[in-house]
């Protein structure tokens, strides 16, 4: 990391970079490609984990636990799954080390190896289906609605902290169910708890759509999504539902009796979110200062600084921030005084403006005399006296209004570089300019795969709102019946 | 499973496993070592982890991640680390996999051979202290206080549901402080959060104490333990509390600045529990009936079960029900009306009774009449006709009385069968019938191991409040300053 501040329009990666150590998010570790989660950084992701947590169980799913690894062979009975994933996976051998004979230190003992290698896993449909099998025999046994919280390892060569590295952290929810349609509505709910999440806890608009075949996930039959747009314009995939229709139950042969009695093969979701939703927040809301926290999911809401120059003057001010302190803890707003005399207000200011504290209140002895006090909210950096009558629900107001501004803004920039085409010349041309393209297409993987190439814009997705219209492809000239959304991507 | 119901005097061991998998808690997996903790019993857990969570964080603690591999170099920086570690640890050595060139599958490529292997964590000191070493330059740096709920992996040959798994759950406080008082004092303070969570939620009582030199952590200076006595007589570690004193600092190189600028190594400590409090929470209060859970950490605590003929009975009782819902769900207690009409009430009593569902409702129309309820207490499996006023706080009181009661019940089984004893002889045939023993022992690891040998027996602990007694070794005559607890232990 570097001291010289970096801004977003110098350049945006270093920016995203230096404000994941700055505001002390997290860093990269000295194993390839694994990243450590600092205090700060897992208290935003375990605020992420109880909302959707909460909401997983309010729609009917219980949490379970399946194993870490995952034996090679389960790996390979689903063809597309394990096309997708043996390219990027780590493969434990054996299970134990010794002492070397040259007394060098410790090697893997060669006595030790495993007969069948097993995978860290990358996803855990396998492991799970492998499960299943034994827990489904009849349509009294289904649904069966299972998330579990848990690290994967995809070995990514390249990697940057939240959006891609090696270990990360995560939910996936594996579901089985008697019917095509109930799995169907399953992977649509789940989408439908993602966008309400990303919308009404992250402040970030998402698009909910479904990919097209190449984009699919590796074993699904149909893969929804939710897309956002960063600042920079840049797409990124926030979470995935999948409808597996019965592939894994073909490949584990996992069949259920019919009230008539008859054997079916079961339908199966599964869907996730991971710590990538860190750096969809941190790209969505922050500025050249520093992190800005949606105030529903900060750790801390309200910071209070007292401004003083003699202990009598701090503790009357101390005294005055505690008597808020009950009023707003009882509003369940998360509250901390900063009276530590050994740093000065100012530092304090920057430190709590890098860590995206959406409140700070400073209270000096004027203001007291005034009986005011000022308040700066971090997302437009604006100062308000504000007197102190009342000021829990000024701030309960506040945080609202923050919440409700973030998300207007960001909806506001996405739709200003939200851009229809026509022609393939001018896509080329807007794609450079960032944002979502929409255009028509032929609905064929070649032409889909000739945009990737040529521009490095894929389809995001085909939205569930798509207004139907009758186009022409801007590449090929063959109809369409709606335009797709066009974006560079993370 | 077998169907035959198995008691805990015919066989304990088999009794143990039959109601793990009839409570539907967890199940062995495919992968050697590995379980499945299901639904029901991820539930416990989560109640168990929520609250240890919420100690951690009121004692000051964050919860952080670090990454799950560790290079094997780290592992070896800790001398006795590694001798404790190294020879029951997955290693990952390839980061690839490929189709077999005769079509026969997927292989491991040779060609993504890792340059160094990494371990799969067994416990993240190594790691953590990695990290530390760039976090702290000053003593304004300390202290750390983290935590992390992580999965580890220890390749255990000899494995038991919950009890002893090649892969399991648990948290891991890892400290760093400015002095060995603090470090010392943090190590006690963690020991009595797993204390008072043990009796306090787990209703289990512990001794807490402190292991010999032979027994402790690998790489601690002084490893602090909660032991449980279960229902067989048998000890249960189920939490531990290291000093680690500098070695961790030493091995990683870390040091701060003190007040006076002087550079001096940072002093550690690290603490966990893990998935095995679930197999303590089985193996103390369970019966042969089934699974006992205290009400703190029940996922149910009341069941509602109407007796009705006709749909208009079932109707006035499930209305009644939901009245009471309300009434128990503002006292925070979870309740559910399982009026499923597939189901007789027997087979639904028995299912509750095989679950551990504290209290069970029955209410049919006499009932109705009477204006009394019948309310079932799981652990001593009365049966009381309860008048309906005032039902809700009759509940209420009933689960604390269960709380406690499950305590007192356990602390007197260990009481009864806690033994002193005055000669080898004696100690001999004592712990044939289990239970703790208390001898005065010469302070030697050979005589520990003797005892080991002879009789399967170890130290668990010297208890924190041992009363100091001059005495001579049971086994050699030499002398003693106060009795240690002798058992055979999971």
């Amino acid at each position: 990391m570097s001291q010289k501040k970096v801004t977003r329009t110098e350049d945006y990666s270093k920016w995203y970079n230096d404000l994941v150590y700055k505001a002390d998010l997290a860093e990269h570790s000295d194993v390839r490609g694994c990243m450590v989660i600092k205090p700060y950084g897992y208290a935003i992701w375990e605020n992420m984990k109880d909302a959707l947590d909460r909401r997983f169980k309010e729609t009917g799913h219980s949490n379970a636990y399946f194993p870490l690894f995952i034996p090679k062979s389960y790996l390979s009975k689903e063809a597309s799954h394990v096309d997708g994933f043996a390219k990027e996976c780590a493969v434990v051998t054996h299970y134990r080390l010794k002492n070397a004979e040259d007394g060098s230190g410790v090697v893997v003992d060669p006595e030790a190896k495993l007969e069948e290698e097993l995978i860290v896993r990358p996803t855990s449909e396998t492991i799970i289906w492998n499960s299943y099998k034994n827990w489904i025999q009849s349509y009294r046994d289904l649904p069966i609605l299972i998330n579990q919280w848990a690290n994967v390892v995809r070995w990514e060569m390249r990697t940057r902290l939240f959006l891609r590295t090696a270990e990360f952290l995560w939910q996936e929810g594996h579901t089985a169910h008697a019917s095509k349609e109930e799995a169907i509505k399953e992977a649509e709910t789940m989408l439908d708890v993602y966008a309400e999440f990303a919308e009404n806890y992250m402040a970030m608009p998402v698009i909910k759509g479904r990919k097209t075949a190449s984009e699919r996930f590796a074993g699904a039959e149909d893969t929804l999504c939710i897309e956002a747009m960063m600042q920079d314009g840049k797409a990124l995939q926030a979470g995935t539902s999948h409808f597996l229709g019965q592939n894994f139950a073909k490949a584990f042969d996992v069949k259920f009796a019919d009230k008539d009695g008859k054997l079916e093969y079961v339908w199966a979701t599964s869907w996730g979110v991971s710590t990538r939703l860190m750096g969809a927040l941190i790209m969505t809301h922050s500025d050249d200062e520093g992190l800005v926290v949606p105030p529903k999911l900060a750790p801390l809401q309200v910071v209070a600084v007292p401004i003083y120059r003699s202990d009598e003057e701090k503790a009357s001010i101390v005294a005055k921030f505690e008597e808020w302190s009950v009023l707003l803890r009882a509003k369940g707003i998360s509250f901390k005084i900063d009276d530590d005399d050994n740093r000065r207000p100012g530092w304090k200011f920057a430190e709590y403006e890098v860590k995206g504290v959406p409140v700070r209140l400073a209270l000096g002895p004027r203001d007291m005399a005034n009986n005011v006090v000022e308040v700066a909210r971090r997302d437009t950096k604006e100062k308000t006296l504000v007197s102190m009558e009342g000021i829990d629900t000024f701030i309960e107001n506040l945080l609202h209004d923050i919440q409700a501004s973030l998300f207007n803004k960001a909806l506001a920039h996405r739709e200003a570089n939200t851009r229809t085409v026509e022609t393939y010349e001018e896509f080329k041309v807007e794609i450079e300019n960032g944002g979502f393209i929409l255009a028509h297409w032929d609905g064929t993987p070649e032409t889909e795969s000739k945009v990737k190439e040529e521009t490095q814009a894929t389809i995001r997705c085909i939205a569930l709102d798509q207004v139907k219209e009758e186009g022409k492809c801007m590449v090929t000239g063959n109809p369409s019946s709606g335009r797709v959304i066009f974006a560079k991507s993370y």
